[in-house]
């Protein structure tokens, strides 16, 4: 391939993956896609990207604005896609079979599909119709699009995002359990948009019974640009109550929206509503089995927030794949309660080690993205 | 005057405060000063900076290379001077007769002098013989050259730093006191720095006790880029025992280099060696009045390496300019040491406020440098 043609593949699936972030707040269970084709002379033709599962894939969107622009629609053009074109039918026809009616010459694939099961065939299909095909074009970027997806497809397990909002000394609330509010506005801003993205936001029955919270995406402080407030999907809840001792009065368990109780007992009263039942492990619900049972039901993306308990509990065990940090420039004082709870360590290697991949100013707060070292688990 | 002139007075003194700044471990008591000298056709001439008190200043030492350079020296020049020229006579003659000898035409200066006494007295000699005369030319850069030495002038106590190693939630140290290491080798090193521009390090008797550490420079730790090592001022150790109940084997006390015990004993025992006596406030060293002896020692900037208790106690009096953390990205647990004790708030605005002025990624931690919030002192 020459040097121009390169340069034009990372232009237009850089496009392709901006089309894709349209849909971050509603394509789950699908993966976020995006399409682009271009045709003979560099020029586009036609873009798409999937809204929601049941919809149009990206690539029928780009193919029909193709076919508007031109008689031959697609004809001889390059389709840019920024996950392998589906071999299958699902809700809808295998998109790889319409690439090859429109007679692409050429498709670009930022990354293959993650199912190990589905993995190439959509490729396959497109080269035994003798289409040109590149693959891995920006795949790292297009992976990051789809972190649930890619993990849920992987390990049967979803992406697991742990919240926290603390002060400098790593406090999440005063000695009377005071929080309200450590973090400024600009931060309380960015959780609305994790939680409207995620599929499920978990917490555990302390959370709940301390601060009745509602964890539904408050649609006037998420501010979405361009989004259309009423397509926000309220994401479910999941409370982890092993006993199943919390009571219906509280705001996740009253307020119509979908909450699931994460409890230990095979047949709890069916005043409990919603319900995962999860294996035992130290007289609680087992993390990994709790995880498993969410995966199953087509979770992609979890966000936590929950006490310095569950937190901990989560990390411990391994499950976690970003903490996300709020921190305040403030000072609780030793006093505080602090942000996650973890045995009493004797020596410093036996503490939770941390990679930090981003680090930003949100309004006077830092925002600190840590990925937990695998080196975790291993000890 | 006109866009050129500007221009050349900005670029001349940002050559002057980087001259400055080679004075940043030598010239305490006296402030870093860089001064460049340049000719009417705005080519350089002499340039120097203050190295030593008791040495030549930096208007000498670019006077004498404008000398050497052509036979008229300085005669009908600009010189640049980071902070207002002397205009008393102490170990040295003042430096504004000696601009004013040579004749120079114009001086711009950066900041006036900090000590209200002394403040315009040299622009006004320099005004008197005729010379042009313009000031606050990147005063703020020119300030923070010299932060100890300008607070010391205006309010008589130092520029205190309060440094802290810290874990993601705030912890110092383990349950049973393990602490080596929480931070990486490039912020220990970055620590050594600090050490070697402050007049003094402040530390607990908890900690001496604790940790026995020597707080001297580590010299081949610093790793001072063109810097002699010989020259390494090795800052006095100041230790807050307010009782003076710590034996004297301990490493600031016996290894012959100089330590102050700050005590509240009239008469302490002489075998306590070196210290400052200070007035009781809630049967502790008052730290105002501990502050105030340390400027009356003329020391300008204070690195404390302390405890919770004695950083928790510094930040409550209004007594820190600095907070410095260097945040590794690790979890110790709930159960390890808080960085800060503070009394049990019961309300989030009785907490310490603070305001985050660098935020830089040294090494695998990160550093934050926070100002308190005056509101903090004013409860």
């Amino acid at each position: 391939m020459n040097h121009a043609t390169v340069k034009n593949d990372y232009f237009w699936m850089a496009k392709a993956i901006q089309l894709a972030q349209k849909g971050r707040f509603t394509t789950s269970p699908n993966p976020r896609v995006g399409c682009v084709i271009v045709d003979e002379n560099n020029q586009l033709l036609g873009q798409g990207y999937h809204v929601q599962a049941g919809t149009p894939h990206a690539e029928v969107h780009a193919l029909r604005q193709a076919s508007n622009a031109r008689s031959n629609g697609a004809k001889g053009a390059t389709a840019y896609v920024t996950l392998e074109p589906c071999s299958h039918f699902g809700r809808t026809p295998p998109c790889a079979n319409a690439l090859i009616e429109a007679q692409v010459a050429r498709v670009v694939v930022a990354m293959t599909d993650p199912n190990p099961n589905v993995c190439g065939n959509g490729i396959n299909m497109l080269q035994a119709a003798g289409i040109e095909v590149v693959s891995d074009v920006m795949a790292a970027e297009a992976a990051a699009l789809n972190p649930g997806f890619t993990k849920r497809m992987l390990t049967g397990k979803p992406f697991v995002r742990v919240k926290l909002g603390i002060s400098l000394d790593g406090k999440i609330a005063l000695q009377n359990g005071v929080s309200q509010w450590i973090t400024g506005p600009e931060a309380r801003r960015d959780v609305q948009r994790y939680r409207a993205q995620s599929c499920a936001v978990l917490t555990g029955s302390g959370t709940v019974a301390a601060d009745n919270p509602s964890l539904l995406v408050r649609e006037q402080e998420a501010k979405f640009e361009n989004y259309p407030l009423e397509h926000i999907r309220q994401p479910a809840r999941i409370v982890v109550d092993s006993q199943s001792k919390l009571n219906r009065d509280f705001n996740v368990f009253s307020d119509g929206h979908v909450t699931f109780t994460a409890t230990l007992q095979a047949h709890p009263d069916t005043s409990v509503g919603h319900y995962i039942q999860v294996d035992e492990k130290d007289g609680k619900v087992d993390l990994h089995g709790l995880m498993s049972a969410l995966g199953d039901k087509q979770y992609n993306e979890v966000w936590v927030e929950a006490g310095p308990g569950l937190a901990g509990a989560l990390l411990q065990e391994g499950l976690v794949d970003e903490l996300i940090c709020y921190q305040a420039p403030k000072l609780l004082g030793d006093k505080g309660v602090s942000m996650v709870n973890l045995p009493a360590f004797t020596a410093l290697n036996q503490s939770i080690s941390l990679s930090l991949i981003e680090n930003r100013q949100v309004g006077n707060d830092i925002k600190l993205i840590f990925r937990p070292d695998v080196s975790n688990t291993c000890r």
